[in-house]
């Protein structure tokens, strides 16, 4: 039977800017006596991948426009945050004002990358105080080079997803969704395969690295420091593909 | 080190109305030398639930009503199929009407339940010709019963999640949800734990039932027959809960 494991890579320290992601993770992968192939698929958390990016911010730094003061005025939040989400986007999808409590106030923006999330993926938790974490600039490119680097150093490279945590319209509560691949096909095409009659499947595209990244949340506690999820056992073939096959074109959106 | 496994059952027939899963699931779990614990949970395929409780309707055997055969034009469908999508729908969403060719209409409704989807679910790949299959009438009764049929043949009751496959705005790609469940909480609710730093987390609500319907994706293929997808070795704590905590109050929708 078709069968998958997935596990929790331990020994992962706090990172800080700078840090070799590469590095780190082959140790840990050493000391946990796991052998990479080239169907290992390692889902990691894009905090870490921040952190070592150096893409943390501190808010004493940050000078507010005239908009992020209008924006955070009506939404009760801090303008040098504001300030931040708006750099961090193209464009700003919805904004639900503060209550007469100053709670309950949602950004909702279009990021460069084109990701359509809160805040523009701008994070607070898990931070030293008055600092913001921004999403890295190229997740495509930081899966990429941490695949490189495990193949240099273990000889094998394995697939790699950078995921991160964003809510949804219509459903409550948060699933992990792909923000950068390398090796994973974001989406796995199968238009063109029949089904159990014979007939041909029209529109069948899983949209793969986000059922990877939705599954390591899984194991994926906020509260745990488990950053990294690896999966063994998955039948799928590498195809480098960028992470905007999963950006919907906004011309086809009947959302935007 | 954390560790989970997913397994496609095998050995599932082609499930007809009236079939009890209960049964067919007990004796392929036997055949396949399972042994179900309380922390086990199936995944299982909205299709074959939907078979055997005979939600299959003949395309002849439907009068399409004025508003049907209006929206049909528009949408270049049958006036049949569009009958039944409205019949299952409190509201239609959005529309986008067929090109000059009669292609890429897509109607997004919500049904009864509150699910946000395309076509209120109705499904025509992998049924007979001139057949549409709907959703359970209350996919939650559906996963309570079977996971008490589970209980009374094996003697111990699994977690159940029936899924369906959905399409998001904003992403490419599909990925399935959960529209069902029996002693899985879709939502685990963190808040009020601690944050590697000791900060309390604001909002942190892993949507877990969708967390393990998109894991099961990465085996269920749509064109083989793995509708039951076994998950072992997770940490949760049985809570019973309607699939209505995952779907969000119109009021709150921000998309509505």
């Amino acid at each position: 039977m078709p069968t998958a494991k997935m596990t929790a890579l331990a020994e992962i320290p706090e990172i800080q800017s700078g840090d070799c992601l590469g590095d780190i993770i082959a140790t840990a992968l050493c000391a946990n006596n796991f052998t990479l192939t080239p169907s290992t698929i390692l889902v990691i958390a894009q905090k870490i991948i921040s952190k070592a990016e150096g893409r943390s911010v501190k808010l004493t730094d940050i000078k507010a426009s005239h908009q992020a003061e209008e924006l955070a005025e009506k939404t009760a939040k801090d303008p040098r945050k504001v300030e931040m989400i708006l750099r961090e986007s193209d464009a700003i999808v919805r904004v639900r004002e503060a209550d007469a409590n100053g709670r309950g106030s949602v950004i909702i923006t279009r990021t460069h990358a084109g990701f359509v999330c809160a805040n523009a993926g701008i994070d607070e938790s898990n931070l030293e105080e008055g600092h913001l974490l921004l999403l890295p600039v190229d997740a495509d490119r930081s899966a990429q080079q941490l695949a490189e680097d495990l193949e240099t150093k273990l000889g094998v490279k394995p697939g790699v997803v950078i995921t991160d945590t964003f809510g949804r319209p219509w459903r409550n509560g948060l699933v992990n969704v792909a923000i950068g691949t390398a090796g994973v096909p974001p989406i796995v095409d199968q238009c063109g395969e029949t089904d159990a009659w014979g007939r041909t499947l029209s529109v069948t595209q899983p949209a793969f690295a986000d059922e990877l990244a939705a599954a390591s949340g899984l194991l994926m506690g906020k509260a745990d420091r488990t950053p990294i999820i690896i999966f063994e056992g998955l039948d799928w073939q590498p195809r480098q593909a960028g992470i905007h096959e999963l950006v919907r074109n906004q011309k086809e959106d009947l959302f935007a």
